[in-house]
């Protein structure tokens, strides 16, 4: 065991600030992680302020990791000293259940062990990105492609995938028209994702505030929600429409806009339920469905499919000191489109 | 035109009872259809009673059609006098629109024309089939191949494709897991269809009154859903379940009982919304999703798989002038599964 220098929140109510974490011995399996960068996810707040459920102290957020390999356990085959990797959502799962055989590691019967506030096999809680160094089994490890810096490829471990994951299920590519509500974090994502893929992407947003960087970063169409007049505009428009926003929204209103056959994605989870109309599903066998991140295959996919088309997140760097401050401009949506700590600044 | 025997509604409040009602000389690709045997779909009392929207009265209902062609056009290509042929729930549509293209004529973009209560393509209100006739363009004429005798064919034009369509298309098959809610009309179809189809197939309804009928329908379980603990029994079962009931129900606690990628089908459409909570789909990539009859394609494909396993619907043979008494049982749930009227009872 060995502590290392970490951001951590140690109640629901009180800023994060420097304090030090243990991390376990690297095991025969295990790969010791010098994190380089690590990039601030809402859920981070959500987790740390206790919103989510109550919540273990000291906490040191961070589920969208990238560094350099500093040790590795006996048995590790998979990464060697210098490896450029990173660490999403998930440090663990039980390996043995029907969906971890499958590769969809996230849906573990058991559950997946989260990269922080999570009880790990071991019995200790998770502590996660926010720090200098990390230990994970070489399974739950990803590499980084050269192709992509370290800074740009943290958010893609979590805003990333979770985009790209139904991006690919439901079949983004030419000739699908893709929608995407919400151009945040994870909605710039999905963007770039969804362009890279060959779809044709039309951002729908609340505003046309962020319509020329929505264009930029690949967009075909723009169109903002508050005008009630682009629910008739885009009627019956859309193969998928990947949600990345967590508010409640109109979901029939959005159903509307699927074509036959369409799919209206969530990616977040709204705390209150959403009312749907059985007919806007009906008439048009349509589907209201979710995705939860993605597996560890698929998320090496994701790495690999961003590097060969030269995608990263669009981020502003901060140093440690300034995370309380980020965290108030994510909950404000002023950040454009993710910040990233560079955690050189915890020493 | 000619005035042709029915049973018609002639306000939202009365009984029904004998009218004449018209049909149009046969045009060109015209069937005219000695109508043997109509089906009493939940659809035709909703309709009559105005339910669904104001009626155009007087209205003869029904649109589970089995009958006999008597004449027809001078360019049909496709049927001959004698044939056996069904007519379900559409007898028209665009078929320019990108969905009736695709042979996906309940999702014409324009709408498609129901066999009654619509306005048709020529400005009349279209009759349907509790009468001893109707004319229909041959392209919304169904083939009943001999294998199956008319009057248990007549339901599979509603209740036969309105199940087979969303087996079909979410891939029932061997080695999936089904359950079908609800042992009415459609449910009991959905059963015997699933089956037929290899699926491991499950009823779950209300309290096990019908239970042994399940099984000999071709169900593999049967569980009561008043019984909680079949919520946690059945916990991530299934792949697919098909939802006959028009009722509201739990959505979410039906989407607990779906396995990653699983999708919860609704085939009827209660009035009011219901609440589904984003983490019941997301926990498992789920969907909730809703599927409405079926094309033509697809029907006859339907038609041709039940002659194929011998699959028609259990019926009760009825009198005309037993279809007031019909729908009162219908809408006490005491039919097993689908009353049937001979039509010749009309002359």
């Amino acid at each position: 065991m060995s502590t290392v220098n970490a951001y951590a929140a140690h109640s629901a109510t009180d800023a994060l600030r420097p304090t030090v974490i243990e991390r376990r011995d690297v095991g025969p399996r295990d790969v010791l992680i010098e994190i380089k960068f690590a990039g601030i996810c809402h859920s981070d707040i959500h987790t740390v302020r206790g919103e989510w459920g109550e919540a273990s102290y000291p906490l040191a957020p961070g589920h969208e990791i990238a560094g350099i390999v500093a040790e590795v356990g006996s048995e590790v085959t998979k990464y060697a000293v210098g490896d450029r990797v990173g660490v999403g959502c998930m440090v663990n799962s039980c390996g043995e259940c029907v969906n971890c055989r499958k590769g969809e590691e996230q849906f573990c019967v058991k559950g997946n062990i989260g990269t922080y506030g999570s009880v790990d096999r071991d019995g200790t809680i998770t502590q996660g990105g926010y720090s200098t160094h990390i230990v994970v089994t070489e399974d739950f490890v990803l590499r980084i492609p050269d192709g992509i810096d370290l800074d740009v490829a943290a958010p893609l471990l979590c805003a990333g995938i979770t985009t790209y994951s139904p991006l690919n299920h439901w079949g983004a590519g030419p000739g699908k028209k893709v929608a995407v509500v919400g151009l945040g974090g994870l909605g710039h994502m999905a963007v770039k994702i969804a362009h890279a893929m060959g779809a044709e992407v039309t951002v729908l947003s609340q505003s046309l505030k962020k319509q020329e960087d929505g264009l930029r970063l690949g967009a075909d169409h723009y169109f903002a929600t508050s005008d009630p007049s682009t629910f008739e505009t885009l009627a019956g428009r859309f193969d998928l429409i990947v949600n990345t926003v967590s508010a409640s929204i109109d979901v029939n209103a959005y159903l509307g806009l699927l074509a036959v056959d369409g799919a209206l994605v969530n990616v977040g989870a709204p705390p209150e339920p959403l009312p749907v109309q059985a007919f806007s599903l009906i008439g048009g066998r349509r589907s209201f469905a979710g995705s939860l991140i993605g597996g560890i295959r698929e998320t090496q996919e994701m790495l690999d499919f961003c590097a060969e088309h030269g995608l990263g997140a669009e981020i502003e760097v901060i140093s440690a000191d300034q995370i309380n401050e980020a965290y108030e401009r994510v909950l404000a949506s002023d950040v454009r489109y993710r910040f990233v700590i560079d955690t050189s600044t915890l020493a």
